[in-house]
């Protein structure tokens, strides 16, 4: 006989779900599902960081260690960085075959790759769903001080069935993206590290080696500080993202990247030859028609 | 016996402002300038854009020629795009020689590169007074409906002076620079182009190269546009700006930009074979280390 799982028959309302990570994603999850779920747990290392947390009202609850967390939990989201997650989803087979986790537990995932996260998934016992999850959403700043309840509304949030995955699950994490309104979105995990590459972790390494280009004259000249307009600043916004955390997203995705990496350079290769034999007439026909692109499908597809 | 130079003599409550080209520099001007000098005239080719200009209250009169406008000013400024501003300087030694132009005129611009201008300025007869100039700030979009008194505001003014430059005419432009609300800012030609391509031309061609390589991406899944978040937005800002005045600004300054495109291209290089022969320690410490680096410069240098 199978045993009933019993998180799958309960809506979203009456499930108690844990967040492990209490950054700026998890905690703004925490502000934007309180009130909307039985319980919020959260946990995190740090007891100040519980305590902010209780003091902000993201939680209900808090404790410093995932096995206290994901006991109690009807769903259990990984809010931490992409090593960490890995990590965790090998604590939680071992958890869950001690039995320490309750039976079909949900589990997902905030992290920004989601093949090498699914592939480790796929490794978990049975009385585990498990389903990849990645709110397209974020802000350079970090950590719980920054925290909104807000944060999600309006962004795509990706979705990575695995084949074991119940349509139950897929539908009960559904309803949590919408609670918080974002816009849920079933992906492949190989095609959301594909166009996630492209738009999200090229376009990081673009603002970083556009900033280190700049300091190797800025070095010698700080002057050129001083007439960095917002342009400058714009196209190296993303350069002042977390360090450690976007290591781990581009080691996790490394094959799509150095891909997308490829694209780039050829990119600027060829701008580089219009501009070494001067071909005018092209090079403002690229420019312009490149604009134009970007107008259209930035307009189109809105935000 | 030398003829008296008229203008060098007005303060700049005295002095009639020719404007080329209202567009969004030349008309953010004339809104912050009327009523501070004693006249502001405009040039636009279309009889419509003098019309706006009115109308706005950018300009006290327009002219549809560059001989009209320049004949009646003691301080004459081309805020036309580069390869335009080439072509009045040529056009402004055949008005002087014609003795159509006020003795001791003092002409600046507002282009995005000094080399080749303050080049073509060297040549003018010595009854023109020519000081480049190039404001550090702007928008993507174009045109006099998005001129605003405040655009200068703040800005980092650049005043390149040439050996023949009066210390007069410096002064009178510096005061033109701080009654927008400027900050002047004197410099070499040489070395603005050669920091300019490091924080605005070079990182315009990454912002164009990073969408270049997503459209790779996005034409065959546009749902990359769909996943597209602020940080893609952000890095790709610039390559909103208007394409045939880009190609002219990177034309002028060429040699600058292939040379800081080295840099970029070196520093993408270095970060793909992070990638490749995985160097978790070092690629964490690089970004890490960037992300603090351009943290404390842009801190540091305001805005």
């Amino acid at each position: 006989m199978i045993e009933t799982v019993h998180s799958f028959e309960k809506p979203l309302a009456d499930c108690t779900v844990a967040i492990a990570g209490l950054g700026l994603m998890g905690g703004s999850l925490g502000l934007a599902l309180r009130g909307q779920v039985q319980r919020v747990i959260g946990v995190a290392r740090r007891a100040e960081t519980v305590q902010q947390a209780l003091a902000i009202g993201a939680i209900d609850a808090g404790y410093a260690t995932l096995a206290q967390g994901a006991a109690e939990a009807d769903i259990l989201v990984l809010a931490t960085p992409v090593s960490v997650i890995l990590a965790q989803i090998g604590e939680l087979g071992r958890l869950a075959a001690q039995g320490v986790l309750r039976r079909g537990v949900v589990l997902t995932d905030m992290g920004s790759t989601k093949g090498a996260i699914c592939d480790a998934m796929a490794a978990l016992p049975d009385s585990v769903q498990p389903v990849g999850g990645h709110p397209m959403c974020g802000k350079e700043s970090s950590g719980l001080d920054v925290a909104e309840a807000d944060l999600y509304r309006g962004a795509p949030f990706v979705l990575c069935p695995l084949p074991r995955t119940t349509p139950q699950t897929v539908a009960l994490i559904k309803s949590l993206a919408a609670a918080v309104g974002a816009c849920p979105l079933e992906l492949d995990p190989a095609r959301h590290d594909h166009l996630a590459a492209a738009i999200s972790h090229v376009p990081y390494l673009a603002a970083l080696a556009t900033f280190l280009a700049a300091s190797d004259v800025g070095e010698s000249d700080p002057l050129a500080w001083r007439l960095a307009a917002s342009g400058f600043r714009s196209t190296t916004r993303l350069a002042g993202s977390d360090g450690q955390m976007m290591a781990d997203i581009l080691l996790s995705n490394r094959a799509a990247v150095l891909e997308q990496l490829d694209r780039l350079q050829a990119h600027l290769a060829h701008l580089a030859a219009l501009l070494t034999a001067p071909d005018a007439a092209h090079l403002g026909q690229l420019l312009s028609v490149t604009r134009a692109a970007r107008s259209q499908f930035l307009d189109q597809y809105g935000g």
